[in-house]
């Protein structure tokens, strides 16, 4: 991303000091990997303590750039980081969220490098949350550092919410805001855990699943019995299991569960036809992202409606018998599956949840205990995005990298952002990741150059919307919808 | 079984000490006790050095037996044992084959006392091993003992074959019996490694079906990806895996292999009527032998002749992707079941192997890499019960338990069988196990009171056959037919 050009800016806007990321490079990257060192694994019991080591490290850091308001608040899981930038009256408020937690580093033996020992390889930093969510929520402080003034003062009021628990589906934020809704009053939300569309392509999200995610397990037998002996007439758990999972879906991609669809809100013409217009060479996404022979799914529908959409439904694990080295002539009398359907505009988690209970039972042989389990979930998300707010982001994107955003979907999920929602500001979802990221997977990576562009937009459009967004620019009648899936 | 009467000898026949289980039960149980825990688990390989501990504790055993001959004989896995008691001139030779080797524990959590720390509860020994096939080898040892005179002779010529690879397909037996096919040359050969048809019904066993145990393995991605990003488009390999396993046997137990069924050979009418003479409860036996709500399978043919005289397919095993605690939203690139057939006479293991190979890549699609790999197998083994080898053992079984044995199948399998039948001597499958020993089961167990009159039994039988089954009573114009299963 070297050869960005950024403009000059204004004279009236320049308060960013524009040769910050050029000089504070090699202390901004010590700083980072600090934070990436830190396995906030928040899954893993075993690491708690990590993930309050990187909420410390949130506090200092947060303190160091002159927060007066900061706070742990703490619940049943790992604590909130809540800070409040200096108060400057007649300016704007805008709410920074982020995540300091990250997903297991599993399988670890596929990692080039440790995880938890940030590496720089070919302008990539690779080490686990250096893109989700880490290294972004580092790139948002480095921006507010780098606006502030001779005095330490920023140029609008700035409140930062950090959670610790977006990757194991934890509720100390959710009940959080709940309790008190008007502490993430503002007038928008910046949440930069997102990835541009494609290199060079900065993008906003319109839209994200929702989830339903479920553990369904089969009894079949009180316990494992010898084939030999009962192969013929004993029901097999594991055959029980598969039978239900292969009756879920079927094989062109078309999920069983009755009615599931009925309430899907299809994306609108408008829509359809941007998407139509981003770049996409389905060939390379096949062979380096996906990295399968073949797409599967839908086939009456076009890429982006199948992961944009579209719910699907994916088992995520699967369970039985006998798994270890050589030959076992079991036959096992209990199985498991997790499973989860992502959820699309129009569709309620509460309602799927049912939905997927009352086909599993319908599939389940009277003779077997069947059982589901529903681990955690979220309604999907729908955001307009014709408020002003976006237009300062376009123009801050544009004057570092020379392009505006496109408006895009993502088939993941923030559980979270509905609940954002409530505060009825606009959510801007956005980032600095790039598609190849490998958030999730082993060796994931932030590439540097997006970093320091990042810093120089967010830097940017912090000034921007100081200017113009607190002035009351919102479109009447176009309210911000959030966390509002409209049911057919 | 403490109420049996063990009818008095005649006075020629008089060699056993009738008082020796009664006497010597503390230290018997001592020393099964010991080679019980001795966790000789053949198909993990960190219980390799077990293995071999199970045979140093034979070796030692036989030695003290007095027997001249005790050999560990080697190959790739784990070693043979060997022994020959003293040569007893004028006198039959008994071949007594077991197997010191035992399945894996698994699942460990359901065992009530450890697997490897032999309890007894209720008149029954509980351990893995304790009835397949540890406490049968322990049983046909004391027979043994028992009948030696004062000297340490025994009365007929006794040669001891016992294995460490029954429970993982090893090949070290096989080979052996194909580089010195005179080794194992008797006139008859004992197998304790079977049960009672039930409770006070003794049984030999005129067949026992083959097996064919394979691993299928799926691959649709070179990584695992995150089910947000690319769930709707990415092939999952559970997914496709759960598809062919679906695809491989219909909801009513028949097989969808093509042809598999067309060499089987059907049980004879005799055969089948001598079935309905059996003692059966099916309410019983689904409730306390079974422990499910409803027998499966093809219900156009009894229970015995699904169990006994039908092919049949079992998933053993099954994983793939995440299946740790909580949510994890992976779409898996890679997943392996565990499967095998169990064969019938006419069925043949390498072509039903062939069969299932062609069957699965039916079933995969052209965009997953599907393998099949063929872990071990053997073919079904039909036994002529009509020497007079049977009759000696039918006398001793009747002047200890006071019945005669029943002919019944096996629905397990035991690879050698085949192998041992190139000796052309009978082969006497039979022992001293209870339907509901548990066998490949947590709490596997062995009733007591069947181990101290089993050791009657064969301390009987041995005087009886060291008297009548050297005498070329063998019927003419009726060999024993082993291993060869007749070609439809």
């Amino acid at each position: 991303m070297g050869e960005v050009r950024s403009p000059p800016l204004a004279a009236s806007q320049m308060r960013m000091d524009a040769d910050f990321v050029a000089r504070e490079q090699p202390r901004l990257l010590q700083e980072l990997v600090d934070f990436l060192s830190i396995p906030s694994v928040s899954a893993l019991p075993a690491h708690a303590s990590d993930c309050r080591r990187a909420a410390e490290w949130l506090r200092a850091e947060l303190t160091r750039l002159g927060c007066p308001v900061v706070q742990l608040i703490e619940g049943q899981g790992h604590p909130v980081v809540w800070a409040e930038g200096p108060q400057v009256p007649d300016r704007p408020t805008l709410l920074v969220y982020g995540h300091y937690d990250v997903q297991p580093p599993d399988p670890i033996e596929e990692w080039e490098t440790p995880p938890f020992d940030p590496t720089v390889r070919d302008g990539r930093l690779y080490a686990r949350g250096a893109a989700d969510d880490k290294g972004q929520v580092f790139c948002l402080l480095k921006a507010y550092e780098a606006v502030l003034d001779g005095d330490g003062r920023p140029p609008l009021n700035v409140h930062f919410i950090f959670e610790g628990e977006e990757e194991c589906g934890g509720e100390t934020i959710v009940d959080l805001l709940r309790a008190e809704p008007e502490r993430t009053r503002a007038d928008a939300a910046l949440v930069c855990d997102m990835s541009y569309y494609a290199p060079g392509w900065p993008a906003v999200y319109t839209a994200l699943r929702g989830l339903c995610y479920a553990e369904i397990s089969v009894r079949t037998l009180q316990r494992d019995l010898h084939s030999g002996a009962y192969g013929g007439v004993a029901p097999n758990a594991i055959e029980t299991l598969v039978r239900i999972l292969a009756g879920l879906k079927d094989e062109d991609g078309e999920i069983l569960i009755p009615k599931l669809y009925k309430a899907v809100v299809p994306p609108g013409k408008k829509e359809l036809k941007s998407w139509k217009r981003l770049p996409f060479d389905e060939e390379s996404y096949l062979r380096e992202e996906v990295t399968a022979r073949a797409l599967t799914g839908l086939s009456d529908y076009s890429v982006f409606e199948r992961v944009w959409a579209l719910p699907t439904l994916e088992i995520h694990g699967i369970r039985g018998g006998f798994t270890g080295e050589g030959a076992k002539t079991v036959i096992p009398a209990q199985a498991t599956a997790k499973v989860s359907l992502r959820l699309v505009p129009g569709q309620r988690f509460e309602k799927v949840a049912r939905q997927l209970e009352r086909a599993v039972a319908a599939l389940a042989p009277k003779w077997a205990d069947v059982t589901v389990t529903i681990l955690h979930g979220g309604d999907p998300v729908q955001v307009q995005v014709d408020h002003p707010a976006f237009q300062v982001l376009d123009e801050a994107f544009e004057s570092v990298v020379g392009r505006r955003t496109v408006p895009a979907r993502s088939g993941g999920s923030i559980p979270i952002i509905p609940e954002l929602g409530l505060t009825g500001a606009p959510v801007m979802l956005t980032g600095i990741g790039l598609p190849d990221d490998g958030l999730h997977s082993p060796n994931e990576r932030l590439d540097l150059g997006q970093l320091w562009t990042g810093i120089q937009v967010f830097g940017r459009f912090l000034e921007l919307f100081a200017e113009k967004g607190g002035q009351g620019t919102r479109v009447e009648g176009e309210p911000a919808r959030m966390g509002e899936a409209v049911e057919a």
